[in-house]
């Protein structure tokens, strides 16, 4: 198995967290991710920033990921050095000191029946 | 932080905005959207073209996005040189004079519950 | 405006056209699109196979993109050599002689209220 | 025609199948889904990793897609060396010897209606 499959730099123009949901939480609360895959044998230390449409970007973000192991980051979740607005526009590059695997994923439970969308992030270091 | 990252063309083939909508506007309004993310030092000045399946080409449409700011652009704002028709199959072009990253976005709700779909465009200076 | 946007050849993996949908048609009818944009100012000819789990590929269906149009193919519309059978899992591939940028679209309206999905399909001559 | 499109390694960053759904089974089984394309000659020799957030990742899956083949392989289907759990935060990494193009798609029918998303996996075998 072929080990740090991916880039250092990922992109996410997209970046929406509805500010209500329907549904039992936390699964159905309205949510944007971030999946990181790390297929590295090392630990991966990601900074995160995000951008809006009025002010400086926010960040970074810190978090890891173990080596060979996946997390699913929720935007939601982040606190530090600031909780994300909801109901406001953003996007958010992603960098790793070693390789990883970005997917992007909203889950927007504002009407009784919950969408979905997803992307692989855009790869930031690929030219 | 890396600057500019990105292209600087994007094409979206998939493009429709539902003709009518249901929830609350503006969040619940059917429609489509370039997020556009500058993670450069410098303004992007952006021209997008629609492409259409029985005439030709309209176009520029001349937006800016601010160094280091992202834009979520909604297909059903562009006004000049002309609205963009409901309910017609559309494309479009993005053109930036500084790298940027773009993703296509759109919210269906014309039937009670809305739907989403989303990708990051085609980067088509890469080749 | 920069002509010739995209690649020759274009790979879809996931292909099935719900048997069955709800809602007015034509637009709420279950189905599958390939969005084809041709920014070159030379008609694009296009050859598509289907590709299904237990059977030979299918193909070629012909059709054309003019210069500087967008063609949103139904696949529920293709016919000849056969019809796309409802209900089963196929693939395509897109040829082109000119590039063109190809993204994929399925509304499914099989339960009361649709579902989207779309992704830039995967340029398969661009390694 | 061209054979062979596509790439050896390939990684899917999210993956999560829904605990429970609603609607005729199978298809309205909330689901996650693999199509992946065979358009070569030869049989396309599939192993699949998972990876998950806690522990290390479990593998090989050991698939095979014939030669000018689609199959569309649901993760909820998969046995040995173990099911895929549900209700769990996941990643997969998809090789093959021979090239294949592989998409990503889930059905979620947890609520009443469904939702989809899919995108082309990321190919890791690019750069």
């Amino acid at each position: 198995m072929k080990n740090a499959i991916g880039h250092k730099v990922w992109a996410i123009a997209e970046g929406y967290i509805p500010p209500y949901g329907n549904g039992p939480e936390p699964q159905f609360t309205s949510h944007e991710t971030a999946c990181i895959l790390n297929t590295s044998d090392q630990e991966a230390n990601i900074k995160i920033w995000l951008y809006f449409s009025d002010r400086d970007p926010v960040g970074p973000y810190v978090e890891t990921v173990q080596p060979r192991r996946t997390k699913h980051l929720r935007f939601n979740d982040l606190k530090n050095p600031e909780p994300v607005p909801r109901d406001t526009d953003y996007a958010s590059v992603i960098e790793s000191d070693v390789p990883v695997v970005v997917q992007h994923t909203r889950l927007d439970s504002r009407q009784s029946e919950n969408a979905l969308l997803s992307t692989i992030a855009f790869a930031g270091d690929s030219h």
